[in-house]
């Protein structure tokens, strides 16, 4: 029985995900960096801000942070309750997954690799997708709490798996950026109306999240909202890479994505949302793809 | 007013197409280059087997054929009724619709580049995606015959336009196909589980047509059932990149897209269906996709 | 028996490899759209500038043009003199020395296409490499003149196959300009003196006509000498990669390295070299390749 | 003053090496894990078979290992001799040889990182190129005993800089071992006499290593002589593209090179020559590079 909850890392996903543990249990502790974040958290849903020795007490505890290097040095020296389980939902590297497993597990924790998607709008209504890498004991424990703000909730694989999943998803939605990027700009040069030929798009075999979503929402209404940070989407289609790397594979089309994502990345304006990758191609056909 | 519409070409498309047709109109010609195959489908549908010289009298003509080369032929030395349409419904080439557009107007018909999207069933349910260009005013007035099996029906810019969005779509399609190909082959090397994996991709921002059901329908199931040629597909990423290179753009990912499709094409077994271009990727890896 | 020889268009390099003419024939004829280059050329060289009329009675005409648009242009509406020989050097499209075959057979003219390398020192020199499409027994009778002006001369197969030679020679030579502008830049990145990196590589198994010239004389020294325009590089790679559709191959590193070029070459200021296309990485990485 | 020299990795490389030390040093050690290949040797040239422990006893440690981590596991436990300098000819990775620095220098022995290039025919000529990477004093301590076997030696900046020379130089090879496969598989499709085409490339701006010594001596003639791996190509690529992400760049043709390699890697039949990556592409379109 879960009687205690923590949640360490308060962002734009962390500060919403967390809002729902209150609802499923007694006691929740948050803690951030920045701890006014957490006391703000306390006052709006309930929950109690902790000094981070307190919060690893809890039984279940949840991180969400920029890298698996932020997690990895915050993990780094604390003293862990034997038992309790440690549920990762950064977006992070298959392999410090499995050092982390290994090092928490010296200390009677399971850790287990979880990131989520379905962004802010999916933390906020609790209805993100959840996929999972570690033990299987592991995961049948902590459910109960990841239910509190997940909906699709699946154990993947073994340590990584989750990391990995991840990875390759936001990889997918990379390449369809790039190539949603070059597919319109080339319709545009031969005056094609783009308002429509998305919505054909959109009902035919061409489709994906990106043309359904992103473009009507972020591109085409040249609004670019930074809810996910294109410096993140360049670090995780660097994880892909890797992992193609790591398996000697070969996978043209993935490690060009890559490239592409992280040209576009370096001559990106300071805070740029990842669909503002778009404005490399912008930038060379002086195209405007709205 | 439309009296009567005639249908040039009975393929899997075609043949399904051409079946709305008389729950709308009177007289409905069916022409096919083997002649058993018209016979069979006035049997069936009610329309009438005619001569290619007879079915070209129709208000309204629709074609869909291989390839724009095979409608180009088919046009030569034909003589057409001043004041007919001709919807082409042929995934072909916006130069070809062009050349086509110009060499109708002397005999005083429209030319529209009419491409579908929805496979089989689509056209068997009459809710295809029509994409097309050319005329407004020719586009309004063979509107009532498109509705026949059309669902979304867009006029998308002038001539060649529709063969172009179609060639983008499936263009994405074939980049999300290499990309999925790649990903899941590198997921698997990790010991991921491929049907958990596609779950949570498929409620995630990684989704695409291919992830939703081209995944789980052909490839997962090792069913590759034969309904859109990999050749077909070849050949529109070919137009896709050709549009490319005549608007002197860079689409680096496209590009890529096309020679691995390619690839794949040449080494593939006669009678393939487009998802089996993942096959490429799993002589290189010996990784089955499953 | 060579009686007279002329030559149409003194650009840099056709002003330089007609001036080799008069010291093997006795008649020569210059002819330049801009009529002041060709007195020019006569005053300088004893050639006789013509008008364009005159020019093609000569027995040989040597043709060297920006593009093969311009020489279906020229030729358009000539009456050539039978059993003449025009051979073109114009780096040119393979489909239209076909055309150029054909059309000129009609007059009883052989056509060869006849494209050089070696840039304005090896015109300059009389050293050019001519690689020389079309009848062979037309390359043995224009051998005598190309002599003029070409050090290694090679017949490398029917109407097309020298423009189709030299498009894969400057195809490959865009692939080292991409290939050395990354590595380099990669090199510094890590603090590599990039001189020292330059002199081991020319002496190792990685170096090419780009490390070896183009490198030390263009880039490194950041002189960039216009001498062979970007937009003509772009156009030749585009060349070769059109070979390649046409004959249904996947050539993926030649495809990634046009739309690398074209991605350049739109970026690029106006009047640039070749050489210049580094810069599009400079601009992406902030290093300087120097 | 050098007194005694050792070299550790008698392969196909080393001994060749090796065998110019005894010119120039009174004592030389040879080791090899295999230790009749160092009697061998021994009985040949002169030198010492000697234990490990006792090889490393000499001022100039040499070593040349298939990969950094041979070398890495080799060093490991070694009481080494202060004031002595490890000069480690592997084509390794530039982390690896920061590594390795540090760990010696807390025994006092400098540690140099200095591959060749030049393949056996210049290790048995004494003609190797060394690139060298580590401290200036050291390169300067250990330079008499390089030159045994070096002509074109550098120091090319700190430590791991000497790696990541050759690990780009590979690069470049292979970008050109690719581009000449897919450029001359076009142009055999276009009925062009290869031979003819090879040599005016060869005397022409496309030219590289490659075209000048790969293709007649090891592709055109069908021989593929092994004498350096396809793994190894595919290593030293892997390396390369590995700096890439280090520094956070984007080198899209070293990447897809990267990718082409080791899918020509993976479906290469054992014991494959690096020349042997062009098969892939002949696999795919059915024409002999000959």
């Amino acid at each position: 029985m879960i009687q205690s909850v923590a949640f360490l890392g308060l962002g734009a996903m962390g500060y919403r995900m967390a809002a729902h543990l209150p609802k499923h249990f007694d006691t929740v502790y948050v803690w951030n960096r920045t701890a006014t974040k957490a006391e703000q958290h306390a006052t709006e849903y309930g929950t109690q801000a902790a000094s981070l020795e307190q919060a690893i007490q809890a039984d279940i505890i949840f991180s969400c942070l920029p890298t698996s290097a932020d997690v990895e040095a915050l993990v780094q020296g604390l003293e862990l309750k034997a038992g309790s389980i440690w549920v990762d939902c950064t977006s992070g590297v298959p392999d410090a997954a499995r050092r982390l497993e290994e090092t928490l597990a010296d200390q009677g924790v399971i850790f287990l690799d979880a990131p989520v998607s379905g962004q802010t709008i999916g933390a906020e209504n609790g209805t993100l997708t959840v996929m999972i890498g570690g033990s299987a004991a592991g995961f049948e424990q902590a459910l109960p709490a990841i239910q509190a703000f997940g909906k699709l909730i699946k154990h993947v694989g073994e340590s990584g798996a989750g990391f990995a999943v991840k990875a390759v998803n936001n990889m997918l939605m990379a390449v369809n950026l790039c190539a949603v990027a070059e597919g319109f700009m080339t319709l545009k040069a031969h005056g094609v109306s783009l308002n429509e030929a998305l919505e054909c798009i959109n009902a035919s075999s061409g489709k994906s999240n990106v043309t359904e979503t992103v473009m009507p929402q972020r591109i085409m209404n040249r609004s670019f909202p930074l809810t996910f940070a294109l410096p993140l989407l360049a670090k995780d289609t660097g994880i892909a890479v890797d992992l193609v790397r790591d398996a000697k594979l070969s996978a043209p089309l993935l490690s060009l994505t890559q490239n592409l994502i992280q040209a576009a990345n370096l001559q990106a304006e300071e805070n740029s949302d990842f669909s503002a990758a778009i404005k490399m191609y912008e930038s060379w056909s002086k195209i405007t793809i709205e």
